[in-house]
């Protein structure tokens, strides 16, 4: 185990019925921009909800927050909230919400050109303080530093982390998701399983409890996630992978081990380029980055395979090639293609392309050990290309 | 799964070194009064580290926190504390240390008779702020809202929590820990093993996470426990021990599971009648405990027997049993007795005396169902004190 910090100051307040909760948490009085994506929060019930727990406040609303949100939208609802002068920043919505408003109120505050936070990653010194309403469990940003943001213009998705950044609270009503189309439910599910392979998927590091941790999501998810898909309304399930989804990226199981995120940083250049969903681009990227990273990777792939899938019998490369492959039908089960073949707009030339942008970036050493270059790039992404 | 809100502000600094962290987290000029216990850290070279990282703060000190630390020394340190005009309290050691000045930062402020924070949980309006560098990895009561405190004068050992008594820090520096007694190790992995059960070992919520990580942190105990008991300077497996041992009691296995806690009543109350160690008392009362109450805790029972011993053969009684007989060869093994008439000062009569004591104090129906009352609490006694 290596040396770790790890603190998480977000409160969650689990269950029916916790919208309310929020009473407590704000002050009566409290002038807040109540921020949400595309209004689906309108014909769920949980506008009304949440309006009805702010009734002793002031409230700004900002809608129309889209999926992997948009600095020039974000932008809009930083002059309306200076303008406003608010208090607090309450964000109802999935990841793309959660990671727009942390941008906001980190931007409100800040002094010089917005876009550095992100691009430059620039040191905050204070933010507005977030709430959250997490209506899309996925990507854990309800209780944790980190947001991912992008510009068109440039066709950059780029992430941003700050201690200031971690919100306050955090509601997750696991029946507030029961409307959810089965492709974002679906793709959550996977978005939380390779969030957890991230943090795992690397090499031994003597760090039991945290593996152990992380194999608990991962057999967890692999349990609840096609019930829930399948089942929407069973309150159980939904409620475990909503938990599941928070822990797989709130800090906990990264804390004294190396981390990967190779599959990410290639993934979050498909959706710029391509507009593919987040947790599609990790599926078609993932287990081809195994593989051809599996050398470095054996000791825990061949731990994953026993441990995860149950996996005993066979030579090494066997079982390792057995473990990626159940993986690869369980993504596939849950309705993401595994090849980016399967995307009639993905062009030829594609893992060229992500690889100069990557190498472009800076990104030149990705992965737990710094391994996978633009040239290890087009391998993985020429892998998932192919038909 | 229950509803459930879960906050823990504690940050931890994990690893060597860390001791040395604990500038950036003081102010400089801070009047911290330090608070341990028999003077270990004086030897081990704790002391000299904690000095130093606070040379640029007044520190006042305060030793002889006992084990099962007693509310008469601890009002010594009220008095001091308040006299002195403390700001920070910096606890140095194990739980009994943490515990103790808990309860000092509570009563400091306090107005009324301070044994109402124990006796009656008085509820606290505030606390002063706390720090911590965890010395004997045990009780998770560095990263908790929980302590323990006794009064001789009375035979009372008493539990009190608030949310203002997390600690804001919490160094954890397993090499700190390599000169500790054989016994100390011992019964942490133990005292940490049986809080992961109490949280653990009831009947079966749907949460298939928490039962995941608590399964998870029981694996991890039996394999680095006996490892760091042999081997105490193996860096590795003593800091999975304590990081093991602060996620068994930091609040997070418990979300929205139901728990028991009826081993660590009735230890309390054998600690306080006959002195035995903490954790000693554990393994003298749950395994029988959990063979009094297997009707309503067999699914657990049969999930543990599998998942954490793989036990898969024999009828479901047979599966059970064989389940609790491991876990008492591995108390066993770890050196602490699973009878309490292996204690020659343990008297006759000890069953009766227990559950009246706990009647006495309106503890009449404990457990996750409440059905452990004074008469199964004899029962159960009356198991461990069969020859």
């Amino acid at each position: 185990m290596t040396n770790f910090e790890y603190r998480n100051p977000t409160k969650i307040l689990f269950g029916k019925g916790q919208i309310a909760s929020i009473a407590k948490e704000i002050a009566p009085g409290t002038k807040v921009m109540v921020t949400y994506g595309g209004g689906s929060i309108k014909s769920n019930g949980v506008y009304e909800q949440t309006m009805a727990a702010l009734s002793g406040c002031t409230v700004v609303e900002f809608g129309g927050i889209e999926p992997n949100p948009e600095y020039e939208t974000l932008m809009k609802a930083v002059r309306l909230g200076r303008a406003e002068k608010v208090e607090l920043l309450l964000a109802v919505g999935g990841g793309s919400v959660l990671d727009g408003t942390k941008f906001i109120a980190a931007a409100i505050p800040f002094e010089g050109e917005e876009w550095d936070i992100v691009r430059k990653g620039a040191p905050l010194e204070r933010s507005m303080p977030i709430g959250s309403i997490l209506t899309l469990p996925a990507t854990g940003s309800e209780s944790n530093a980190f947001a991912v943001i992008s510009r068109r213009e440039t066709s950059e998705k780029l992430a941003f982390a700050s201690d200031h950044s971690y919100p306050q609270f955090a509601v997750l009503d696991p029946e507030t998701t029961f409307s959810l189309p089965p492709r974002q439910v679906a793709n959550g599910v996977v978005d939380a399983f390779v969030h957890t392979m991230e943090q795992y998927m690397t090499f031994p590091a003597k760090a039991e409890l945290n593996d152990r941790f992380a194999e608990g999501i991962l057999q967890t998810l692999l349990e609840v996630g096609p019930r829930t898909l399948a089942n929407p309304e069973e309150y159980d399930a939904r409620a475990t992978f909503v938990w599941s989804a928070t822990l797989a990226l709130n800090g906990l199981i990264g804390c004294g081990v190396p981390q990967d995120w190779a599959t990410h940083m290639i993934g979050h250049e498909l959706t710029a380029l391509y507009g593919i969903d987040h947790a599609r681009t990790l599926a078609a990227v993932a287990p081809h980055l195994w593989r051809v990273c599996q050398e470095g990777k054996a000791a825990k792939l061949l731990q994953y395979a026993e441990r995860v899938w149950g996996i005993k019998d066979g030579s090494a490369a066997e079982r390792m090639e057995a473990g990626i492959r159940k993986t690869e039908e369980f993504f596939e089960a849950m309705g993401l293609p595994t090849k980016l073949s399967k995307y009639e707009n993905v062009q030829a030339g594609t893992a060229q392309e992500v690889a100069a942008r990557l190498e472009g970036r800076g990104f030149k050493k990705l992965g737990e050990r710094g391994e996978v270059t633009p040239a290890l790039v087009e391998q993985i992404l020429a892998r998932s290309l192919a038909a």
